[in-house]
């Protein structure tokens, strides 16, 4: 598996590279291993990991996704998904979307947080993207201080509507 | 082109259609007929509308979008794009998400953008996207009222920066 980058962290450096199927528990770990996250993620007792690897293969099919895994002795400590979004708005932009960013609890305040979405900035640079963009929920203030410290703007609101 | 949907506003109806790149240098004009838009769109005197041809094409070729216009007496009155993102996060949803929504000056308020983006929450639904979302700058109060009334929720911080 092709190394993308190493994440310098207050610990060490964990490797960061594409997520594989393999992964996908792991990755599952540490979405529910979150305040909000614990309420609308985990493994359903009928469906088991099937959602989780149907949404893993439909990112895997399509170049416009990356979803990545950082990885130290052997085991996933953080993920991030990366999407590429066409659009006319503001001359033909492409953008850069940032979902799911989970480090483990043990990990956070590391660095390494800030490790991968500088990575996910320097990226969205090298495809040629005119902008990086995100939303956070409004119950995680600690998340709006760690954007606002990377140069992020909280200059929108982020409307959701659940179907 | 095939009718997608018909769309009521208080003074008759508009036609719902996949914009085709004939209707770009209409798009590019409501884009720029907008307060916001007047400053970052516009016709380059060096690319012209190039980077908005570029940006057509991404998106008409690749079914995860749709780029969308209303028609009304021959006329494009309205745009909108519409992309579907896999993803992880929620129990592997789907989201679908809006972007570039803008009507013509003269038809602000005639419930026109209101049926446009049902009509993105209902393609949303029959596609089995588990949430449907947008940002919309902290600039605009009187989209965000728009939105709320739609039943979308401001639960989000929008961050962004610029490359």
């Amino acid at each position: 598996m092709t190394e993308l980058g190493l994440l310098r962290t207050t610990g060490g450096t964990a490797s960061l590279r594409r997520a594989v199927i393999e992964d996908v528990p792991s990755i599952v770990e540490l979405l529910t291993d979150d305040p909000l996250g614990a309420a609308r993620d985990g493994i359903d007792g009928t469906d088991g990991l099937q959602p989780y690897v149907r949404a893993f293969e439909a990112l895997d099919a399509d170049a416009a996704h990356l979803l990545l895994v950082a990885e130290t002795g052997g085991s996933v400590v953080a993920t991030m998904q990366l999407s590429f979004i066409p659009g006319l708005v503001r001359r033909g932009a492409l953008r850069a979307q940032v979902e799911g960013v989970r480090v483990r609890a043990d990990l956070r305040n590391s660095g390494l947080g800030r490790a991968l979405v500088l990575w996910a900035r320097d990226e969205a640079e090298r495809r040629g993207c005119a902008l990086i963009q995100l939303t956070s929920d409004k119950q995680r203030p600690e998340a709006h201080r760690f954007y606002s410290g990377l140069g992020f703007t909280a200059s929108h609101e982020g409307f959701k509507l659940a179907l």
